[in-house]
């Protein structure tokens, strides 16, 4: 990608009314543009980093075998009153609208219900059963604020799936097998080091439920951390008889700031009750499906994943999920220059690099500077200097300082990379 | 894909109230799930081929390097006002809804202004220009009929790009670029033989706005089509005057039925001029910047693609977009019927196609009927009669006959597929 065809540009400041370090960052880097409170639109090196995000999701959960499914925004009020969820006075985030001939709709802030409901046509039989459904699906809430930038909007993409068993025993095997996708999922992305595994308050229909939660600075939650067992225990369910249950000691615990970055749910037999949703088990008898429903939000994560890494000169992403590999800076434009930095952009696309290249001619401290906010993880610089010595100059987005390496050889490391 | 696995199952009947022969066959097939009125939701062979569809405009778009973001649903009641569009009476299509303090909010149905006030922060100079943005983005239109399954929705997905331009010359040039990459899309799909580049009325800004046609018994709109020419003309501009200045004879005119899959516009300045969307040009001189918008709509494509090319069997899916390139019917569970169409499936896959596999041990009429349902262009049938001849059975889904094919043949036949 050649920065002089990319149609954003980096700023200086982000609006004044946007107070979340994480879309500050994304604004003066070009990634996001705020359109309004809680609504951002994502621009193409946004799109770029939140799409990476979601691969890496779809394909954890394409190998556990859960099928894709894409619903709809607009939501048939009757379904949630099967449940007692359409009241505003019930959920208060709904966004509301009406069809030309008066009736209500909804706008999807969950798809539990509807989910729910489009099942009851394809399970019949314990056959059927384990089954896995999921879907990237855009989802509006009334948040009244929305201050955590784009951590907490008003309209995010939202990776739910919903597992459907036939006995407790079958869901909490599905249900394993999901946390350990969530974890491979979160170290894929560059969180694995910092995010537990946590306990939180079950609700109505199961002692706990679970969260994973990234330890950071800028995190909105506390939680209690036992580092060497890798589990945590949120503020809801930090008791005596819980700890002991889990076999884990108080002075064991770290009072740590934190980050919910994906969560997941056992619903018993709550949902499908209320919809019938039933099959027929190996004794010829009827019974309700078992469910549970397990969430992450792409953008979510990427919000974490900037608030955790980013320093004072810009944005730090991981390599998994970073715009590009590589960022070529290209200092001055004689024709030496030109091609040499031309080559080297050709030479590590051929080798299937994604290469952000600075072919703006540009001062260099603007360029270096830009460099530092989008926060690709090589930086690359050619310049008459360099050739002259048959080098580049390299820097890691993470290091402090630069050095000059052979072309050849920074071609070889950086394919390797 | 094992059909064992896929949780959605072929049905009799579509539902009753399910007119559009589109979605009838969809929704036997197991492709999309009717939720409601103009509301489908996709199920994961659905998904894959509105998928295909989508990857195949992508790609057209991004060899022209024009550059994806996504926008919102929820719109500004000041960016409609601005265009006049807001009230009901000038757009009778919004949904409209209420945040918590009161104040409205539009449900996208199309993204112009937002785009336009978007490109405000970026189009300073005529070094910014041209440029071209694109989305894959959910629209909601408040339909008082939807009747036409996939093809009029009130949600759908639509491919929106959008050109901005210094001056007429320079559009006309990315206009012409557009026009022949929607003639690549509509080829790649399996439209090209029957989609005419057709004029239609211009509006108050041009003379004509440009559509794409696609010749079809099951089309809503009348043309008239110059079959030598590839050019077609819509009822609007069939005038003396409009054939003089195509150079094309009433008498080479056959009226035929089409759908429409794609249009283009182009809109001067009529959009920048609101917004104040300028830059400054060589001259020195501040100018407005001259726009076009082009439209696709996936699923309506999907949707003209399955009236056109169904038959009385089921759907009938072009290559390039089939939801797998060969469909493996198992007739038998003997070990040797199981182990050979076992290595069959495991065979294709390894030479990289896509492959449904009906392991389900159905009865070989319910297993075939099935298969010409689901319309994937080869079948390929394993049983203990063909194994004894070291075959497989073959046939295409739009052929009549099958016939006995040496597996490795088979194998190496389908692999040049």
């Amino acid at each position: 990608m050649r920065l002089s065809k990319l149609y954003t540009k980096t700023r200086r400041d982000a609006p004044k009314d946007e107070t979340a370090k994480n879309a500050q960052l994304l604004i003066k880097a070009g990634y996001i543009h705020k359109d309004a409170a809680g609504v951002y639109l994502w621009l193409p090196l946004g799109r770029i980093v939140l799409n990476k995000i979601i691969q890496i999701i779809r394909d954890e959960m394409d190998a556990l075998g859960y099928q894709e499914v894409m619903m709809s925004s607009l939501q048939r009020k009757e379904l949630w009153e099967t449940t007692d969820r359409w009241d505003d006075d019930k959920v208060d985030i709904w966004f509301k609208t009406k069809y030309k001939n008066g009736k209500e709709a909804g706008l999807a802030w969950s798809h539990e219900e509807q989910m729910v409901d489009m099942m009851r046509q394809f399970i019949s039989s314990y056959k059927d059963l384990p089954v896995g459904v999921y879907q990237f699906q855009n989802k509006l809430r009334n948040e009244i604020r929305a201050k955590s930038g784009i951590m907490r909007t008003r309209e995010f993409i939202m990776k739910d799936l919903y597992s459907f068993c036939r006995d407790q025993e079958q869901h909490d095997s599905f249900y394993n097998d999901v946390k350990e996708a969530y974890l491979r999922i979160f170290e894929r992305v560059g969180l694995g080091d910092s995010t537990y595994f946590t306990f939180a308050s079950g609700g109505p229909f199961a002692e706990f439920s679970h969260e994973f939660q990234t330890v950071t600075e800028a995190g909105e939650d506390i939680i209690y951390v036992d580092k060497s067992k890798r589990i945590a225990i949120n503020q809801e369910v930090l008791r005596d008889d819980v700890l002991n249950n889990l076999g884990v000691k108080r002075e064991d615990l770290e009072e740590v700031k934190a980050s919910e970055v994906g969560n997941i749910f056992s619903f018993g037999t709550s949902k499908s009750e209320p919809f019938g949703l039933k099959f027929t088990d190996e004794d010829g008898k009827e019974k309700f499906v078992t469910m549970g429903s397990y969430g992450i939000g792409p953008a979510r994560v990427m919000g974490v994943i900037v608030e955790h890494f980013a320093d004072e000169r810009g944005l730090v992403w991981p390599k998994g999920i970073a715009p590009a590999d590589v960022h070529i800076v290209r200092i001055g434009d004689t024709p030496e220059v030109v091609a040499a930095a031309d080559k080297l952009y050709a030479d590590l696309q051929a080798a299937g690099k994604q290469v952000i290249y600075d072919d703006r001619n540009e001062r260099a401290g603007q360029m270096f500077a830009d460099a530092d906010l989008i926060g690709v993880p090589h930086r690359v610089t050619v310049s008459a200097k360099t050739i002259e010595q048959g080098s580049v100059e390299y820097k890691a987005r993470t290091g402090s300082d630069s050095k000059l390496v052979k072309t050849d050889e920074a071609v070889k490391t950086l394919t390797k990379a």
